[in-house]
């Protein structure tokens, strides 16, 4: 893409950022026990409230209720798969972002088999490390978030990428999963689903190299991380955001 | 209250607390999957011990055999809702303290309804927010705590308040959910249930005040806030707890 | 042991951490939602891979792609129950090794009958306390780690001691159920089962001392003794080691 429009671009994730971190989003996330915890203070963090049920007769009105959905597919019991597609049935009803976390679907094949079923209607963000992202290759996405070393963002014909971050990340849990939470916040407090999943990237990338220069090793890191994402200004964000 | 009420309120909250560092107490928690790491370790660090099975053919065992049980009703699933009533019976039959967090009941009417069935014998304290109070009106309570920028107490025909605490409490999950932790194991050292729920505030309120000046955000916050928790003297909670 | 021996054993356990963080492992956890956070940190500190799926679909998938599994029963509810025989007996099939913590079993006859049947068949490495030790006594186990101050491992008719740690590390959760899973890590990466688990107590140990150092109360130990895990040189561990 263009200089102008790699600029224009960046101007709309940093709104973005500024716009969610001014009016709050509701994001319900039906995520893994593991990561629940982590979520749910990365989200305030970044001035998003998270809610976290996964009951049948409660988790589609908080749905109903959030500015987003994150289906994370981590520790997927039964009463998560349950519910998982009466909440984005709710959420796509009212043109609310869904973003689909298909954690370690390349290991499972009915994990791959149920995430596929949820993505075949199109409607979905889809956000996965590659090796997910190749068990679900050729499955529709609304937007196709694939996180590595470079993050890469398909929307609409077009790829764009985002090369912030650090290694440490990957060292400690619940980062990605974390990560698609931001997604889906930022998606509803953008207009368009690759400027909400960009500004996501790109404001996890430099909160995480920010964070990797004060942790004292990868135990130290979470916490650090979650300090770097509230403190960090939407300047900084700006100046080393690395999108392409 | 008069001066010297309120003088001789605090002595008896410091002793509760004493009594809980000195001799322990067992706490079951039937709370939500977010929150159980932290509550642990918060209960752990003010000299509690914790269980928090949900299981149908072992919880009641635990609460059997614990000193106070807490019900929050976070993450409410299937084999949570099945076993509260239950737990709930075994410790009021054994006169031990159960305290009800009634979590976002405000934004979902079955859990609304639930909480309005657990508290109908009027056995049970209630500990809420300011909007789960409100949706919570009329409901009767053996004491009821409500949290906000001023905490308050209500039993017996008084309301108490204490005015400590920060902002940053508000700014991590689950802070809320570990306090009604303290407080069943708090109401287990004390006399009275109205005595172990102003320890509890207090000494959260002065820990938390305590945390925010060591803290470098929200992210290290919590680590910071079970350091205070663990290790503020008696004599500080004495000397900055406001008590009304 | 003779003095040689000690070294010996000493060298082989050095020889399996340096293995586990050259090489990884993959580690199935069926544990409970408290300790899931910690433990899946512990294990990506120390070299290994957690996966954490308790559905009676995946489980067993998850098993019989990883090198070890744990089976931490606590928090022990329906679909954690109905998965755990099925994922020893992928595990025990393939000779990978399997490590049961019997969490909290002296308290609940249930979960007790429930350790008793999973040990019966003796092909299990049992990590138990000392009460809980005491309340599975005369159960068949492929060895036998009893934690506590001075920590024994009991294999093939000798018994070896380790004297490391620190009190810190009783003082908050999930500590012991992380070990657990550490102990099936290095199991999966040494020869014998007793190496594994003397090493997996030695590093524990030796980081426990280390971070006890470094925080600055309860709540800062656990990321610290996760920092202390991942940069602990396998050289200092050899020269902390209490090894008899």
């Amino acid at each position: 893409m263009s200089f102008v429009d790699q600029n224009t671009i960046l101007d709309q994730a940093v709104e973005a950022i500024e716009a969610l971190r001014r009016d709050g989003a509701r994001v319900h996330c039906i995520t893994n026990t593991v990561a629940q915890y982590f979520t749910a203070n990365v989200l305030l963090a970044c001035g998003a409230t998270p809610s976290m049920t996964v009951s049948q007769d409660e988790s589609h009105l908080f749905t109903g209720q959030a500015d987003a959905l994150l289906v994370n597919l981590g520790t997927l019991d039964a009463e998560r798969r349950r519910v998982i597609g009466q909440c984005i049935e709710t959420a796509s009803h009212a043109a609310k972002p869904v973003v689909l976390d298909p954690v370690k679907c390349d290991l499972s094949p009915p994990r791959l088999k149920f995430a596929r079923e949820l993505l075949a209607p199109g409607r979905i963000v889809l956000k996965a490390n590659r090796q997910e992202a190749q068990a679900l290759d050729g499955a529709p996405a609304l937007a196709r978030i694939t996180t590595g070393r470079t993050d890469k963002v398909a929307y609409d014909g077009a790829v764009y990428s985002v090369q912030n971050g650090t290694a440490a990340m990957a060292d400690t849990i619940a980062t990605g999963c974390a990560l698609g939470a931001v997604v889906a916040a930022l998606i509803a407090a953008a207009d368009e689903p690759h400027i909400g999943a960009l500004a996501a990237l790109a404001w996890f990338g430099v909160a995480g190299e920010l964070a990797s220069e004060k942790a004292s090793g990868p135990g130290t890191f979470p916490a650090v991380l979650v300090d770097a994402l509230a403190l960090v200004s939407s300047d900084t964000i700006r100046r080393r955001a690395r999108l392409r």
